[in-house]
């Protein structure tokens, strides 16, 4: 994946926030020192990935992943109620402080591009309902900052997943997709200067 | 509006069931003896509309409407949280026995396809939650039903819906639309042939 050992050493210092200074943390007002959980969503008809990871510890910490999978059979107003049921259901088991969404920053087509917004609407109220704050990042920024390279395949992505956070064995690429944006997220809020996420 | 005298009565018969016949209930498994209640919901992230009308007399009924407003000072998020809450405690309240959404069949551009698929999937979420059969008309079928013009405009389609349904005051714009999809809908259910009408 074109990533060196210095690198990946450099991210992981990073998402662990060892250099955190006091003077990063004053300038952020995103990810203050109460932020422990983060919550990962990457919104989809039939199969949404969602995944919540720790930083309470030393190491960044997955707390739950899973892909909330609608079969092809199933109506869509059910997916959608599926959905909203399981994201809320996260939210109150695991209590994030902050929740990160997939931006959508093009689609195919209009009927594309409503069936995206349903899903991302369906999750998004489940976690606005709990006062959580919301933000997005575009995909392209969040496989810049776990595999290095925008253009990343699903499946670089959900290694890289693996590796930073210690998996035993690879995640589903829905969920790490959604585990990737928790760690881009705190990646990025450890970041003096520039901002990939945009509150919504 | 252009609808003769005649006209608005063998709609409000229509509407009010006197017409029924057993062949067409037979012929229409979507609107069964036991649909009582209708919600419409005209879904929009800072005014969805939401009616309940009750077919229980021998008159369509008002039984709820509102508007769902959300000041452009909120945040989307806070709207999408809002929508969903506000739906479901209407749904709670008055237990609609099926649900008909506003559908949207083009838009602008691609973003404001994805903002109103947005505050559509924080409502149909919330119905779909409670297990309500969710269906959706188009607009312009909406109008023709109800005005008898399928580009008729708002006020137009307010005036009327006061009319058919009896109400003291002009309903608010946004209210009216999902009063004017109940009794299109309820108009439709009752066709033999044909339906505008699409289980979502």
């Amino acid at each position: 994946m074109g990533i060196s050992p210095k690198d990946f050493e450099n991210l992981q210092s990073r998402l662990t926030g060892r250099r955190t200074s006091a003077k990063s943390s004053a300038a952020d007002p995103v990810m203050p020192v109460t932020v422990r959980r983060i919550l990962g969503i990457d919104p989809s008809l039939r199969g949404t990935g969602l995944g919540v990871i720790s930083f309470e510890g030393l190491q960044p910490a997955v707390v739950h992943q899973e892909t909330i999978r609608c079969p092809a059979s199933w109506l869509r107003t059910r997916c959608l109620g599926q959905i909203a049921s399981m994201v809320r259901k996260v939210v109150q088991t695991h209590q994030p402080e902050v929740c990160v969404v997939e931006g959508l920053f093009f689609a195919q087509n209009l009927k594309t591009a409503l069936t995206m917004g349903e899903a991302r609407g369906a999750a998004i109220a489940a976690v606005a309902e709990a006062d959580i704050p919301i933000y997005e990042m575009a995909p392209r920024k969040v496989k810049l900052a776990i595999v290095g390279f925008g253009a990343a395949q699903k499946l670089a992505v959900a290694k890289m997943v693996q590796r930073l956070l210690a998996l035993e064995s690879l995640p589903d690429p829905d969920a790490a997709d959604a585990l990737a944006l928790g760690l881009a997220f705190a990646h990025e809020a450890r970041r003096v200067t520039g901002s990939s996420r945009r509150r919504l």
